[in-house]
């Protein structure tokens, strides 16, 4: 069963649009490389949001983040590319992205980005 | 005293309908089938309330909980349906249903839906 | 030096009524008995309250709680005699009591129920 | 379905005998009398053994522990008086008994007894 | 080196005056007598405010905070009197104290005071 | 992709016989049914062992511990099975199962089995 | 009831002599005074003994511990003083006291005394 | 490659102006000077912020917060400090900074400071 | 300053040799690759060794496990290499090597492999 | 009341030299600089000791951890050369030093080192 990082996030219908309700989910498996020094990073990944008409398929989630794995990314850039193609994929009611730094240089970073459908 | 698994959940008049109040019920021992690959998945379920005419009988809940134990049920729908039924049963003036489930795939998901009465 | 259970409550007069201010009691040494099996249950009790004229005499507290020893009483009433008992006894301006209770039959219950003066 | 407190407790035969392995129960609903005031006194006891040819039955462990509940009872004397209880109804070859004392007069108390058979 | 115990707060100047901040002060040694038994009693007292043009002198702080040692107080009139003294020698525009006292008779109190400038 | 539960525990090749080495697993969803009520049980398994030949497959495991899902099986007892199928599969040189079961009445069980190769 | 801080430790008979088992008593709300500065000082003392043919009576424990409330007393010396003090009372076939004491000047320090009879 | 310590903050541009989010800093060893007795003192700092045109760049910050390794600063002196340093640098949309200061005579201090831009 | 991940771990002397301690290493951010699926797996390493004439070069350490990144390893064949390359690189008078692995298949699993030098 | 860091450790009599006993010191305020790179290092050191003839002094240990503020020195030889000064110093029966150093590079070390007299 050959599976493949990928940046393609599927989804699927939200059984019960008629109604405002949250799904948390915590990806404490994230990592990517540092865009200066080329050397690893290490993140917690946390998505809150309130699904409209779809929500996000978890497998493709999984590979979706698996993506950013041999790619160069600023902490506060990928927490807000990983909220927007979130928004671009399952157009949600509203979403919260937190990523949660490892610690570099004994300064610890948390970033968290925010969107609210108009 | 055989007990059996039902989707029958029994109500006791509340005796302080007077009186908003909150009852928050834990319940650590929930388990059902993932639709998918009919393996067993396994979640704390939390229910807050506050009653309107009827409280919720215990142990008519448990054996509600214990229904699901050899259905195919999605994280995000049975929270939904947990909530629906409680609705059904009980019609509480406000209620929020917390669907707090074990890593899978290295994703944590939790799922919490909230209804007030009109 | 007898000391007996009771269900009277004392009261002192409050030194700063002039002034809205907290006062939190935690009692972790709650019993009673089960109305329908007889069998023991043991709960925290909080009491969280703002004083008017009075505040409560602390032993007779002590010795009130002592008095839900032999009685049978289900959660969800017993949290809310408490909280009626208080306002009869010291006319708080504002109270809310927490009843928490050890799980039975794999479910925990916690009552909350709040009263605030007209 | 009356049950009452007892002090009898009931034994069913150990279906592994041949083999020395560790039983832990930790019972935190224990209360007894304080033989001096007459008060209410609570705890939490905590058995650890390794059967002989008897295990101890739960139910009869739990109306044993009830039994307690209106007599006065020293620290250090119900905790041995529970182990020599153990011992001359299951005969193990190994006990611990431990109870583990609520804060009384600024001072938290904890026995720990034990037996191993000759 | 002599210093002693004393009711006197001493202040200084607030350098950032314009500007609305939070102090938070935790003093975890505090003991008085109980007026009642004469035993000792002992607490955490916190502080939070808002200076306006002083800020309280630590050092004096402590002493003042032993000045209690040999006295009978009440819980709650401790924790309102400290808030009093504070308000006088440091004119805060806003400032919350607490006393978290130890438990006495299996009871654990809480007290909160704020105080808002007019 | 078809799976099921199944009590055959498959087991791999031992890479570094040559050396005493120790593999901890944690199986926090167990499940299996009160031979006396039938209603369902949960427990945390943990298995500790030192390989010799063999180490234990992870994907039999899971499937051999669903296999529990719909069978009445004693605290006790099934611990010591799930022990003794574990030496016949993979025959290690020591091995210790504890069995961590939820509270039942009030009372809490763990059960700890060891094995050590002659 | 007038109670006075007292340096004489009460015992009691031990009712189990025939067997070795520990008493572990913590006491958070222990003060003295620096001998140097004359400021006072906060410990937890915490007492682990196997009694012989005495316990120590409870009361009387926390009067002595109260007896250092005005004296001034260096860490090492006072946690020694207490255990000759226990040792001369109630003749224990072990004994281990220690004297968990507050930071002062950034140091934290724990002081451990254990005597054995011969 | 040598490194200095230095007050220069330096700032690289936002690359999500168009939108609000959260930056959370904490810096764990934070180190000056006592301004009374020359002895050192120690704080964890913590920064979150809301960015505008700017971030601060996370090297250039580890080496402004070392360039208080000897200097003389009082707690809540340097916090706003740091907070209005940060002002100037990268003129943040909101920002807050909280000193989190170790014990010193048995008082914990923690100061907590905002701006947020016209 | 380009860095790469490499096998190589580098020593400098240990300045000690004359006495046995303890150094214990922490390396929180760990990942390889499944040798079955090809996805992600994580986990904490953990060192502790008792040195002998070398001590192991932090830098080169971390583009040791840095060199795991995209390699297939079993979890326990990892630990033991991890372990045999350490052991090749500084003889250690004593050694042990934890991998504390994520959750894989709702089970976690921790190896643990000890050397000892003849 | 100037005081300086100083290597001089002072030491006081034992006052109970005929017992074995034990000292625990922690001290989470130690920072020295990195010989490599010149940037501060921070740690918690702590200290367990059975004195014989002598205890040392806390103040003037106070200020021998300030005289590594502006030491370059690496991880494993500060700890033990900590140790071999206070072995100088009051010649203990046995003592143990552990440097619990602040993650770099993602690693975190902790050194243990033990002594004891012949």
């Amino acid at each position: 069963m050959p599976t493949q990082p990928s940046k393609k996030l599927e989804r699927v219908p939200n059984a019960h649009p008629d109604r405002d309700y949250e799904i948390d989910l915590s990806i404490p498996e994230f990592t990517c490389l540092c865009p200066l020094t080329g050397q690893p990073d290490f993140a917690t990944i946390r998505i809150r949001y309130v699904p409209d008409q779809w929500i996000v398929e978890l497998k493709s989630l999984k590979l979706y983040m698996w993506s950013y794995r041999d790619e160069g990314a600023f902490h506060e850039d990928v927490t807000n590319r990983i909220l927007n193609d979130l928004v671009a994929a399952i157009a949600p009611r509203r979403i919260e992205v937190t990523g949660d730094w490892n610690v570099r240089g004994g300064i610890k970073t948390v970033v968290t980005v925010r969107y609210e459908a108009p």
